[in-house]
């Protein structure tokens, strides 16, 4: 592949179940599609921030056959730029297959990967440090991956220990390691001391620089995708092959954990993952006395502290605190806030006794 | 009013509007219409109960214009069997307008006084306290009210304090007096001296007894009757302008609470008035660690202990307890049990709120 100073692309990766939303997330409307935030979808919001990276033509979206059609409704987005997955392969695949084709569009092309469900709330801050990230991976050619400054001794994300700072490239670092979900403890000590970051699973590369490092980290991922590469638009059944060659892993696993050439841009504004009825309560603002509604008609609530999303019944809560009630039309979950992680417990059983139907 | 010796009546109160069942109950669907137990509604039962004291063509039901329908759709029974109130006066006015009913058919008419919406589980029992009831009210002449053994220190009844035994009548009791809802200290101390009932509210006496203590104890309440007696079917008229001069009183208040002739008939058979839904869920043996479904579809619940009416869509719990989840079809309450006579408050922040129609 040639080396040209190729243009910006954005890579949304929608690709992920977001059992853990269930009921308002279901296979068929997973969690980028959820209108949480005053009224957007993750999805829309992703689209602007991916837009406001790379402008109206260069944005991609990765997404399973399940949802390929919502994406394209709700995203307005041609079909040439929906790369969709004929199976899940977690997101070196995703990221994998991103590159492979837009390298055969424009070989010298930087592009950023940014999760389809998450929350930023400064949009220009986040431009800025994608802009920055993106000057870096073209000069330097390295893979910088967004670090955001801990303001919690948070146990739910991974961490990245930053090294020295890279020469040349002001604000950027050179990371040491990557750290797996601490326990409590150390996620203390990493907030106490300084020098680690969240690693928010949001990237910027060069093609060149993501296929060269997946050659050299993952040989069997690039054996999957290298067939894929020397055509513009590859056939269903050579999409197919490559899928149930390829293995699944998370990009982070098989490539930035074992890459050498890896930097970070610490950033500090609000990010999440959103990974919980819990996180969503935290980033509406829900606390001890204080319910949040993302829908629904909540007609009476003595105590607080609850999140509700209902459909068009009116709910009435008494005497508790502390409560996900998320009411849709056809399923009704009714769970302790700091238990949402367990909530892909309850998807787990209903498959089990065959509620496809409920999931 | 002249004696013979009177057949056996059975009067079902069917008046009340139960709000702390909602939303299972409605201004429309009230506690005694709901299916809570084995699949028949608490009048359903009732119905079989006043059946067996009073044969199939002396049972009456009193209750309100809105539910006369749906009255008669249940239980069957034929228009002129159906007392329908024009406006609400609690009890001493629903006794007392059956009571001159029942005389102008039967005067020598002895009769049973059956709340709609109370569990009793062995009909029997139930049944032969009854028969010595009315064995009593028509040979001494007296009001007869059931007396249940309490089993708990439990506030949220009315107690009989109970008198030197009725002579000649093996089993029944002077009353000595009505005792209101008690608090926790005095409950434990009935509960451990003995010689306290609780009062059911379901009574056996003569037309004529109960027309003779109305007079005595209640005058008012007797003169907005007066007119009634007079005439086999009063009407509409006549009836509006004896509910318009009726004090809103319940008969405990009105005579039970002065008369100087009343008796009580020790019980110990399992009884409830199922008050709210914390009742309801003892009833139907809820504890710790074990829920009850009284309807719809459970999916998920790791804790247990709650109580869960459902319509059609699927339900799932997730690290709660000693909740009550009803979800109708077109409103849902989550409650604490132990909150359960709040529920009212609910209704009333709904009626306040002009929501007439979620109430």
């Amino acid at each position: 592949m040639g080396r040209t100073a190729g243009r910006s692309h954005a890579v949304i990766l929608a690709g992920g179940a977001g059992e853990r939303f269930w009921p308002a997330s279901r296979q068929k409307h997973p969690k980028p599609f959820l209108k949480v935030i005053a009224g957007k979808s993750l999805l829309d919001a992703t689209l602007e921030r991916a837009r406001r990276f790379a402008g109206r033509d260069r944005v991609w979206v990765v997404c399973g056959r399940e949802h390929a059609r919502a994406v394209r409704r709700a995203t307005g987005l041609p079909a040439r730029r929906i790369l969709v997955e004929p199976a899940r392969r977690n997101t070196a695949m995703a990221v994998g297959l991103a590159a492979v084709r837009i390298a055969a569009e424009d070989p010298g092309a930087v592009l950023a990967v940014l999760p389809a469900d998450h929350v930023i709330s400064d949009a220009r801050a986040f431009s800025s440090a994608l802009r920055r990230a993106a000057d870096a991976a073209r000069s330097a050619e390295v893979l910088v991956t967004l670090g955001v400054k801990p303001t919690r001794p948070e146990t739910g994300y991974g961490y990245i220990q930053v090294g020295p700072p890279a020469a040349g490239h002001r604000g950027l670092r050179r990371v040491r390691r990557f750290v797996e979900k601490p326990d409590a403890g150390r996620a203390r000590r990493y907030l106490r001391r300084g020098g680690y970051l969240w690693n928010a699973g949001i990237f910027v590369w060069t093609v060149q620089a993501i296929l060269e490092e997946i050659e050299a980290c993952a040989p069997d991922l690039f054996r999957a995708l290298a067939p894929l590469g020397s055509v513009r638009r590859p056939s269903a059944a050579a999409l197919d092959r490559a899928y149930r060659r390829a293995p699944s892993l998370p990009i982070d696993v098989a490539v930035m954990e074992r890459s050498r050439r890896v930097w970070t841009i610490p950033v500090s504004f609000h990010w999440s993952d959103v990974g919980t009825w819990q996180s969503l309560a935290e980033e509406l603002g829900v606390r001890p006395g204080r319910t949040r509604v993302v829908a629904g008609d909540l007609a009476f609530d003595d105590e607080g502290g609850n999140l509700v999303w209902g459909d068009r019944r009116p709910i009435a809560l008494l005497g508790v605190e502390g409560l996900a009630v998320i009411d849709t039309g056809d399923a009704l979950l009714v769970a302790r806030l700091d238990r949402g992680s367990d909530v892909r417990r309850v998807v787990a059983e209903l498959k089990a006794k065959g509620r496809q139907d409920a999931t």
